[in-house]
């Protein structure tokens, strides 16, 4: 994907949606040794988010992946994404609220998890796609908390693996991560967003929104095939 | 194991050691209301450890358990502990140096695992039993480390679910450990700490002999049976 080329390894941490796939394209450009490392903790999506995770990692030609089974999330519950009780409610939460999908310190965990497999393989880097404005309103995709998190995980593991975790949309809005994307080459069709898990992507979810949203600001064709394609707000 | 009564459920995070089992006992005499986490992650003494961690909840009446599977930890490799390829010396660590039987961020997980449970269970305290001084020399057993994680978790999570991490032995030297838990009742011989993982303690890897140490040092007897009773220095 790129002619740059940089001896670090650098872990992508990749769920297969829009933003991740966008922050897999920012570090294949700048030349990454790529890692990606994957989740599957039971959520509602979990097999569309690992067929978009394969066919990623396939079209960006990286052999080193992780696949980690985080099946005690679900035990753990507390979300919509992970017990089948709590809705994934219609509409986008409401300024400041923190919405029923959001799973609690789930970010950290794979955080955690991601340095701990950085340790063992050697790698500098710790790419994510974390979007903090104009996002899910989760609070563990917020600056602050992965700022806290780079400084307890460096505390916290051999002092020589000191790592960096890089959030390359942190402050975008979703249309300029589509805009980057669209530069850098991601392939948005293989990507997988929408938090019901059906072949299609819903329309009607949050996160199905925020993707429509993103495109049509971006004035760039959506490539998604939606199975309500007027449910968007 | 105490009449005081605490309204605030507290997490105990459990291996089943000395170590865990004393700051069990802390958090019982302080009359929380106990909630016991336990890691398999497919270290050589699971099965102990297991069975220590379902005796000690058992001997304190807590209903409220939770057993995490983290093979992705033996996977991800780059220990004594999860790779069989890497021996357990059967010496003490050199001062300052991180022996092989670390195991990266383990504890970095089990915290943001805590965490999340924490939220979900409403949790405002998480216990753990580690040990900065006269210990395993793992970073993730030191005070400034705790300190930041306690910081990324309260800044990843609801902000209503604020929670403190507390390592009542952090300080002591094992003697003082077997000291404290032996006024508190701890049960000892219902613990296991060997990394070995046979039935018997093998009396000879870093952990038995602090083990050891740390009776002798306290003049309690202590109820372990050994494999190698002549095999500590």
């Amino acid at each position: 994907m790129s002619n740059k080329q940089n001896s670090d390894i650098a872990i992508v941490v990749l769920s297969g949606g829009m933003d991740s796939a966008t922050a897999l394209a920012v570090a294949a450009d700048k030349g990454e040794r790529l890692a990606l490392l994957h989740f599957d903790y039971g959520q509602r999506n979990r097999l569309q988010e690992q067929r978009a995770f394969d066919a990623l990692a396939k079209r960006y030609d990286v052999e080193k992946k992780l696949v980690v089974p985080m099946d005690f999330l679900k035990i753990i519950g507390g979300s919509a994404l992970t017990d089948e009780k709590i809705p994934v409610p219609d509409e986008m939460p409401k300024n400041g609220e923190i919405p029923p999908t959001y799973v609690p310190f789930r970010n950290g965990i794979m955080l955690a998890i991601a340095a701990a497999w950085a340790e063992v393989i050697g790698a500098k880097k710790i790419y994510t796609g974390f979007v903090e404005e104009d996002s899910s309103g989760y609070p563990d995709c917020r600056e602050i908390f992965v700022g806290a998190m780079e400084k307890a995980v460096n505390l916290g593991r051999r002092p020589e693996s000191e790592v960096e975790i890089v959030a390359p949309l942190l402050h975008l809005r979703k249309s300029e991560i589509v805009k980057l994307g669209t530069k850098l080459g991601v392939p948005y069709k293989l990507t997988y967003s929408c938090y019901i898990g059906g072949e299609k992507h819903c329309g009607k979810c949050p996160a199905c929104r925020l993707r429509k949203k993103a495109f049509i600001e971006a004035q760039i064709p959506d490539p998604t095939v939606y199975s309500n394609p007027a449910g968007a707000g």
